[in-house]
Order: C-alpha cells, then structure tokens, then sequence
C-alpha cells in the first residue's frame, strides 16, 4: 500500500509501505476512505513530538472499511464503514471505564500516527477496535464523518463541555483557526447569549463569524480585555476558551475572564504560560486543559445525523491520495491558501 | 472603644478610636468577644495590601453580641450571639444571589478590616448583617466558632469542595499552616483514601499529622512528586490543594496531580506563577481559585455543633483585646512560637 | 382601584377594591401594566385552592411600574420597569441562599393571589421588593416580559433543568398546553435531538409543532409508549416532561422514558399517581417535582433580549384590564377558543 | 462439581451440576472460594423472578480464583484470585460506555444466578471477565471482599450516590436489614450530620446504631415523620433511603423528606406504590431508582483496604459450602436467628 511516511523533522513522503496486518486478536485493518490532516501532523512534521520516530505512518483521523478483524472483535465485520477515532481505548483500564479514552493506561490514547502506525495510508490497524471506531449508518458524508475524528470532539469536548457553556453566556474564543471554529460550533448547541471570536487574523475572523460567532474583536487593533468588559457589565466573559496553543492566548483568557468563570484549553502548547495567581487567586476561576476523550462521538455523530451540528463546513479543500504531498502544502499554508480542514479520499 | 489601627506599613497600635455607629439601615453594631488575626492581616501590615489606608482598624473574624441593628435588619435584635462572617453579602447583586457572596458586586464581598474597619476592636459595624452574620446557639465555644469568621471555610470551600474531594482520593496538601491544616480538617469529611501533607518544616508536618494527615512529606528532604507517585502507581494525586501563596508551592501542586485531576489553590499569592501547559495541555487537569464566599457556613455551624469538625484546635494561644499587639508579634513569629491561631477574647 | 376579587368557588368579579399600600419596608407597590391569567388561577377558581379565601385579588404575573417603595428597598426607584416575579423571595432564609426562592421560609414563595393579593389588579403590593421583581430594559415587549412571570422559568427550571435536557437528547413532553409548549422552547435551547410532543388534542399538537416539537403523537390514536421506543432502539426517551398535572400523564412518562432516563414533573397534580416500582426500581430513572424557583429569570430575561428564546409567541388574546372577566371566559374555554396566553394591558 | 440448583418455586438443592467451561472466548471460570446468599435469591426460590428457570444455578457474589480463561481475556491469568461482581458488563455498549454497567446491552448486567448459572456452586464461568471482574491484592479477607460483590455497592451507589449525601444532611434509612446497613456504612463516608434509621424491628434498630446510625425510630411504636420534622426544624430530611422493597417503606420516606431533598430507592419491589403528587408537585423532590452499576467497586476495594469502611461486619454466619442448604435456612429465617450476610467458603 501507499502511506504518509515520516523521515523525521522537515521530511515526509508518500510512498510504498507494508500492508499492515492483524497483530493482537482486538485489532481491525481498515481500508482508509477518507482522511485529513491535524494542525498536530505540521507539529510532528516540524520535529515537535519527539516520540514520533522516522518510518512512522503520520495520521490519526479517517473514514474507512473493515478490511480484517482479529478474533477479539465483537461488534464489527468485514465491509462495516466505521469512523476511527483519534484515540484508542483499552476498554478495561481505570481511566477507560469512566470515559477518560484519552488518558488510557491500557496502551490506548493517542497512539494512531502517535506510537504506531496512523491514517494517512491506504490502510490502518486500528487496536481494539470495538472501542476505537463507530460504525455508521448509511446516508452519512465521509466529509462531514471524517471531522467526527478529531476536531469536532475536541472543540466540543475540551472546549465547550470544560468551559460548561449555558445558556446566555457570553463565551469568548480565542483563536478562530479550525479547532475555534469547531469549537464556536459546538457551543451553538447550548445557545451562548453571545460568542466573541478573537483572532490576529481578520480572514479568521470572518470565517469565525460564518461558523457562528456574534462578534468579532481583532486583537491585531483593539484590546480584547476592555472589548469583553464592554459588553459585559465590566465583569468579563463567562467563559474563556484558548484555541491556539501559545502563552499570550492562554494569558489573555485568563484576563477576559469574569469572576466565577472558566477558561477552557484547547492549543496544544510547546512553551509554559504565566498564570497570574497574584489576580487571580481571589477571583475563583477554573481552568481545565485536556486531551480529547471522544466520550461525546455517539452524541455528535447523531447530531451530525439531524444535521444539528455541520462539521463539513470546514472542509474547504478536496483531494485524493495520491494527492497527499499537495494537501500537506496547501494544509500547511493555511494563511494563503483559506484552508481549515484538507479533505481526502480514495 | 478601643481597636488594632493600622498606620502604614509596619506600624499598628492598640488605639482609642471612635465608636462605629449604624451607617445604612441594614447595618448592626456588634461588640466584639473573641476575634482573631489572619495571614492576611499580616500580609496587610507588610504594605501589600495598598485597598487598606492608613488609619483603617484590622481584622474580619469575629465572634460578637448585636448592640444595636439598623432599621432595615429584620433577623437579628439586641443581645443576639452572632458570628461575624469575613464576607460581607448585600444578598441582592447577581452573585450574591448564586451564593458567590465573596464576588459581591453590591458593596459587599471582602470588606471589614480592608475597605471598612474591622474586629480587631471593641465594636464593629457590619453590613448587611442580616446576610453576613449567623445567630449562634447557646453552648457554642466563642473559640472554636470564631475559625468559621474565615480559615475553616476558605479551607473547605476553596480547598476541599473546589477541589472536589471524594471517598477514597489521595489528596495532597502544600502547607501545613493553619489554612492547610483547616483544609485538611475539612477534606477528612469526605473520607479520602490518604491525605498527605508536604511542607518544608517538620513543626508543622508533626501538626499536620495531629489534624488527619496520613503521610507527610518533608520536600526541603525529598522529592515530593515522586513521593507521590510512588503511592500512586505513578499517576499522582487526585486533588492537590495549595495552602500556601507562592509560586513553587502552586507549581508544585500542578507537578503532583494525576491526570484528570484538580488543584484547588487557597493561598493569597503576591506574584505570578508558572503553568507548565507544555506539559499540562494534555493531562485533563482542572485549576481552581477562589476567595473563600462563605456559602458552607451553615454547614460548618452544624458539623462543628455535632463535633464531626473541630476547628477550635487551630487556637493555639489566648489574651485578652489589650493584649492585642502581644498577640501580633506571638502570630507573626509563628515559627518560633509554633502559634496556629491566637484567640483574643474580651 | 379595581381588580379580580375571589368570591368562593365559581365566584369572581372585576370590581372596586382599596389600593394597597407599603406594609413592610421591603415592599414596592407597583402599577400593573400587563398582566395575564395561570391555568392555577383556575384550579383556585374551582375551589381547589383552599388556602386562597374569599375576597382575595387573584394573579401572580406582571409587568407594571413602580408607584411606592418601602424605605428598605434598595435597588428600585419610583418610575422603574419590572417584571413582577410569581416568586417572593425574602433573600435571607435557608432555601433563598441556596436560589430556591420558592421554597422561601421567610415569608416568601408563592404567596401573591394566594396568600396575599395579587397582581389582576390596577396596583399589587410586592413583598421583598428588590428579590421578587426584576428591572428591565428599555425595549423589552411588556407581552413578551410577562410571560417571564411564571410560566417560561416554570417549563425551563421544572422542566428542562430539572429534566437534564442535554444536545442529542430524546425528550418528550407530555402535554401541549401553555406550559408544554414553555417546556418545550426552553429545551430547544439545549439542542436536543428530537422533541417528541403528546397530547389528547390535535390542536394543541399542530402548536406544539409551531413551537419547536420534532414529531407529535396522538395518543388519544396512537400507543405513545411505542412512538418513542420505534424512534429510540427501543430504550426510551432520555427526558420526559410531564405537563398536564393528571395521574395518567406521569405514568406514562414514567413508562415511556428510558433506563437512566430523566422524568421531570411540571404539573399541578391534585390526585397521587401510581409509581410501577415493580418495574422502574431497576431501570435508574430519576423523577423530580418542582415548584418554580424563578433562579433561572435573570438569563431568560437576557435571551429573551437576544431574541433566542420568543415567548411573546404564547399570547393568542389581548384585552384591556376592564375586559377581565371577558379573558377568563376565553382562557378557561382554551379548547375552544384556542387561547394559550391571554394578555390583559391598561 | 456441586451447586445450588433451582427446582422451582420452593425447591433447590446442593446437587452434582456439570462444571461450566469457556464458551465465549472473554470468559473466564472462577473457583468459588467465598460465596453468599442475597435476598434475592429468596425472592427467585419464592417463584417471584419469573426469568429463572429450572435447573439453574443460583447466586451473584463471590470471591474466587481463575481457573480457566478464554483467549480473549486479557488482564487475568490463571490463579488469579478475584472478585466476582454481581454486574457482567461487556465493556462496549452505550451503557457500558457510561459506566452503567447494570444496563448492559451487550449480554451483560445482572445475569449470574438469573439469566446464566451462578456462583453458589463450586465452579463458575463469568462472562466478560475482564470487565466483570476484580484482581485482588494479597490479604484482602474473603469475607470482607464477598460483600463487593452486590450489598456494598448497592448500597452505596444506589443509596447514598443517587441520594447525593453530603457532610451535615440528615439522612433518613427506612429499613434495617443488611442493605439498609451497607448503605449507613456507605453514607457515614460523606459525613452526614445524622443518620437516623427507622424499621419496625428493636433488634435490627439495635444493629443499626452498631453500624453507624446515630438515632433510630421504630416505626411500629412512634410516628417517622413527626420523629424527623422534630429534629430538622419541621422540614423533613435532606435524604431518605429506601431499603425495604415495599410500598409502604418508599411513601414514608417520601413523607418524610424535606422540600429539595432526594428519595433514593434500593428496595426490590414487587408492587407498585402510591405516589402523592398532589403534595409532592410543589417540593422539589427528586426521586430515584437503580440497580447497582458497580461502578464504585475500585473505589470501594481501596476504602476496605484502608480500613475506612468494614463490611465484614454484615457476616454473621459461617459456614462450608457443603452447609449450603443450611445456610439458606439460616438466612431465611434472620429475625429468627438474627442473621445480616451468611458466608460459605470452601
């Protein structure tokens, strides 16, 4: 088969690599359909997770069929269409059986494109694949599903469910790339009195503002802080959430913050943030962080179904894979080129 | 009457000063029997509390006798025993009536001893008293009723119920001042599996372990983290609780917590902290801080009427009101006087 | 003035009766804009109220302005806009400190046109002025306003709240009367999957449709109980709301919600209903009751600003104040006439 | 082997059965070490659980040790000396997934001694056993262990968790048999205020104060409700406890809760109850239902370990599993011979 292969920092091909087969009984072989490409794949790419080891398949988000299961597998068959998730869940592990899929200590988490072999490829071994993928109804769109990966739980999950977005609230968001935009979409559901997208970027902002957002605050040229305490009584936003993945970001949430509110991270940071505990500590904010536990994939694939929730408006760019190296660049230079989620399909 | 003036950084004085009268209709005058210092009131004399002006009396802890009640107060009459609350509630503004009376936006909130004057003097005026004070059964000890003025429940709110403690967890706490000591007090109510308590003097482990810590951990000695982890399976602890406002301690706390955790800061911390999000993003960790609002003092009345909590064990020393400078200096060298909290009692 | 006098069962008239004045210092006296009749109202008409005597002036819903404020009443001025809450809530006892102002023990809860006089009158006196009334803003429709008196935190807090209404969810509300379809424009705020409306009426249905219902079943035509488990894999709807108030419509809730399932009761019950322990002890259903505590007004207040929740679309009469008795005869022959809210102005 | 077999209604013996061999390849077969009856097992030997038929083992709890497994199971090996919990649960269902391993959908929930054979034998295939079973550290004493199988987490999940005990409430149990026992062992773990057991018994009254109840009230001599209004201000309990199983025990605790407070029912019923809405409409009562999830049993296995929690105490009897017959009369007959659990082991 052909695959996304690593060669460490800078270097990545598409190119002939073994088939992969069933190693533990749990295990499926699934013929990849539809994939994309993760902000996190241009980390790795950049030599940013050392973990990641030249030869690996990069990858951890698609759309396929069941090619093989191991004996293990319960609940799939050859020729099911299956989501397969970002993470891998042991099943039995403490952190699995309360829904923390994430943080398995049974050799799950985020191990796809990870720890072994990911997506980006003709075909993938998933493990334990009962606990690992979805099978899907007919009628749904490869496209939409293929958000249903990563992206779209992360933003609902780390973003919105940690936030504890309510009715009414006023929620800022900082950073209107895709993972802002997931998450501006996920806390529609709960009908925010007010989103306020935040961005360097006024082409972002403007997207941010077809996904969703009421308002917009280019902290290029205003000041995000007073712009939130305007419109709130001087208190602050309900909730904060940080999806970019640096210091400042992380830094402003916990300035645009009302008492009482939460900061929710989503950005995957490689530099510590301050945390300005000398205002803070009187002011009893919560912040969480997180890794995607995908607990929420058989509610948002229903409401993705209801076409409640329409994460395949983030896909603005379509190949196939054999098109992989020109999705990588295209991906890559998102501030030139508008891409929020490359698309591709066999 | 006589009361603790503060005159700038560094000085104080046992003072005639003049007596408070009834200012708003909702208003009590209370005379004052027994009353306390706090680690603020130090942090207050250090200068680094600059709200505070000189002239200012100290103090927001107190138990006391009504002497006179505004017009407006419908709950409380003359000769009533009460105990005086830290936080002040208008019981009308948005928070205040989410019990987040700490966060008062109607005049309320932290205000005796910091915008207004305090309990550190004969008589004092308080706010809103009706929803800032609690009648007292007889038989209750002025002693151990005056820890609920603040330490026991900025313990136990802000420590143990922002940090979510449960049956079984290990909870860790840094510092094992008084307010440490108050959390681990509150935190056994919940029946954790092992409180550990981590500090850098053995005075105040040996303390720790007299109020319910299972394990103390002495980090100018060891390594506290992996102290932890070794009792973990490596994980770290459920909850940590930072009892002492600087930035190792808060850094500490984040270090030691096992994915999915909380950290509950308590302390009053001066200058910013480190929040290691290069290694925190993915670990599903939940930070919270907190002004103590009070809203368990009820609860506490009872738990401490039934004595399933005993906070009287904090006093550690006694004088009399005009003793109140003694005091201070008793307070202030607590390393040496090995002083918890000092009671003054008229 | 003139007002809706309770004559005994069967008797009411809008008649000549003196105007009230300040009693408490906490009292406001307001001048009735717009008001409007509860299906409660009736059920005190019946007889089935003993608590209301003869010669009480019915109603617990307004929008007026203020004529006369008690010297203890802080936040409000003569001239001010307010919603007049069907909640009193005395701000100090137990349950207001814990936002369960409808269990006031202080004197409050629901006692206009019930304990004491109410609001279908030219001027009310409104106890605890400054936590039963909410000043508005310049702008807000006193038709849409009045609704906020009663029965749109009645369905939200009773029944979406309470009922743990989440995004995907089934939930079915049994019954299409006004509080039904309040129920069921509240849930929609929390994106649920599917609201199934059930009713006796098709009338009522074709509303419950207009307002936001998914799918309608007859079950005067239909077995309700399968409707849902054809739609839900058999399991059951995840919330069932209860708005009739009649033994049946509970029991049906109970036996059409799934295991782990919420059953939320929003209706006046004047009869016990039958509990199939024998069957649901093993099937993790909660079941609440509930009076409303208004806590939810200040945030349906702002989202019926933000025009995200619309219910100004329950008025279907208008009448002025001397057409009193005229509006009741519509509203009591609702099956008839059509009516869900009808909205008296001066 | 040997085994408890049913023969209908009235009838069962300590007979010869096949031993049990895999079948799926995720079982395993257990060695009965420790075993005990449950009060259900009276009710199926009554004829009142119509799914057991005859010719099947009885029982659900045990301590045991792996004898066999299939290829599937992947965290157990032979020797292995294990809890068996009362629960199987397949790990992937939707209901597994949340932890609500009691609503298994995939073949599992409570089907030991009910749907497949059991555990009152020598030998015992556990379905799932990955997921249905608990590895045991050296030195946990059978006896204490077999109570986790069913009693203690029933009492703990379905009373006190789904009761929300909290430190401080007045926590009503109804009903002094052994689960109304484990569920006063489980609540002193929150630290309630009080804990007041009621049954109709002295010498279950009498157990009940050994195991943790501060007051008790025999229902037969004295009036509940008034008992409890006298003690809480005339409000009623902040929790009841049903753990009875009959009509009665569930409407008196629903009698004697307070406005806002939770009804927790344990109790097996055979008999649907009496629900008084017509009262209870108006007081925030929130009522629940549930077969154990087992979802606490990691939690419960460390509070044994610690000591904080002694379940050994509910063994009164002792007996080899060749006494079985006996045991059962010994158990059948407790206000006889005053028998809580009765403990076989090999």
């Amino acid at each position: 088969m052909k695959a996304i292969v690593y060669h460490g920092p800078g270097n990545k091909a598409w190119e002939e690599a073994p088939d992969p087969a069933i190693v533990d009984d749990t295990d499926a072989v699934v013929r990849v359909d539809t994939t994309t490409i993760c902000g996190t794949d241009l980390h790795i790419l950049k030599g940013d997770v050392p973990e990641v080891t030249p030869g690996r398949i990069l990858g951890h988000e698609a759309v396929g069929t069941i090619e093989q299961v191991g004996t293990g597998v319960k609940s799939l068959a050859i020729g099911d269409r299956v989501l397969v998730s970002c993470i891998s869940a042991c099943g039995h592990c403490r952190f699995c059986r309360q829904g923390s899929y994430g943080q398995c200590l049974g050799g799950g988490g985020w191990i796809l494109g990870h720890l072994i072999d990911g997506t980006q490829a003709e075909l993938v071994r998933v493990p334990f694949a009962d606990t690992s993928t979805y099978k899907l109804e007919k009628g749904a769109s490869d496209e939409e599903i293929v958000m249903l990966s990563d992206i779209l739980p992360t933003g609902y999950e780390v973003g919105v469910l940690n936030g504890k977005v309510r009715p009414g609230d006023t929620v800022a968001v900082v950073g209107a790339g895709p993972i802002g935009l997931a998450a501006i979409l996920g806390a529609r559901l709960y009908s925010p009195g007010r989103v306020v997208a935040i961005d360097l970027a006024s082409r972002r902002l403007e997207a941010a503002k077809s996904f969703g957002a009421d308002l917009t605050v280019n902290n290029a040229e205003r000041d995000a802080v007073s712009c939130i305490r305007d419109i709130t009584d001087g208190l602050g936003a309900d909730v904060a959430i940080e999806a970019v993945g640096v210091p400042e970001a992380f830094e402003l949430c916990t300035a645009l913050v009302r008492p009482g509110g939460r900061v929710a991270n989503i950005g995957v940071h490689g530099r510590p943030a301050t945390l300005h505990l000398e205002t803070l500590w009187i002011r009893n904010v919560t912040v969480t962080t997180g890794l995607v536990d995908t607990y929420s994939t058989p509610t948002l694939l229903s409401l993705v179904g209801n076409r409640q929730i329409e994460p395949g408006r983030l896909a603005t760019h379509r190949f196939g894979l054999d098109q992989f190296v020109e999705a990588y660049d295209v991906f890559a230079r998102a501030s030139d080129t508008g891409a929020l989620k490359v698309v591709l399909s066999r």
